[in-house]
């Protein structure tokens, strides 16, 4: 039987999300049946309109429209707490061969989670399953359970430069 | 009229390519129209089944179906030549909303192209048209061309582990 790993991707770099999309299509393109959570996140981005073209990939929000700005609201840990308890059932459903986790560690560094928590959900992994863990500041506990991790280290950015996220790009 | 930049990926990471694949993902899925062009690479990966799935999507192999390894042949520089002429073409089309130049980088770093060649077929531009360069070993002249650089740097990889790469995750 195959083993499934798991992949962090972190750091201040752009690529993050952007990889684990890539992950997630090539492994739809194997035949494989992905899920895809994202956490911190409840903007219309393009690539929720995937599943439209791919029946083997579920892809759900569990954030605010809103960034959180500052302090993260009673509502914001509800959401992640709700997201976490989601990607428990679709764990121990043992139906995917690839879960992401996007933003996961986004919630952590802003306690809208508790690490140990999230590795008692990862303790769920069945063998099989892949699973993709993005977002900066990855906690140290992370980083030991993980069997890959990619910093995304940003060496130069056009935000810098006063571009704004665009259609297709970031967003 | 929307302005193109250009991105790169490089590092001794994993997820440079997949980054590419994800930001191709959600291209497509805002309606736009991608080429994405793979140097170095004649191997049979999942993602150039990507076609099949998105009609706005077409992708090219540029290499040999064996690696290089050791000092490349002149078949090597050969296709890595056609590839970039086929770059040219692309670009000049002004076709496309994204071009992906997926191991260009690696080229450079093995002789296989002259950077002076590369940033020629740069120039080619369109300016609505996004265009990402990946592959490690990026050289001064792409990074201080480009809008955006992350740099994928490995923190831990399980090939280290002994693990092989797998359908539908590495290839």
């Amino acid at each position: 039987m195959k083993k499934g790993y798991i992949q962090v991707y972190t750091g201040n770099g752009k690529g993050k999300t952007t990889a684990a999309l890539g992950i997630t299509l090539r492994s739809l393109c194997a035949g494989n049946k992905v899920f895809f959570g994202q956490f911190m996140k409840g903007q219309d981005y393009s690539e929720l309109k995937a599943p439209t073209y791919f029946k083997n990939l579920t892809m759900e929000q569990f954030g605010n429209p809103a960034f959180i700005n500052g302090k993260p609201s009673q509502d914001d840990i509800d959401r992640a707490r709700k997201g976490l308890e989601r990607m428990k059932e679709v764990l121990e459903s043992a139906e995917y061969d690839m879960v992401v986790f996007d933003e996961i560690n986004t919630t952590l560094f802003f306690h809208l989670l508790e690490v140990e928590d999230v590795m008692a959900v990862l303790d769920l992994k069945p063998e099989k399953t892949e699973v993709i863990l993005t977002g900066r500041y990855a906690p140290q506990e992370i980083i030991d359970r993980a069997d890959l991790v990619t910093e995304m280290k940003e060496i130069k950015h056009y935000y810098n430069a006063g571009v704004e996220a665009r259609l297709g790009i970031e967003n």
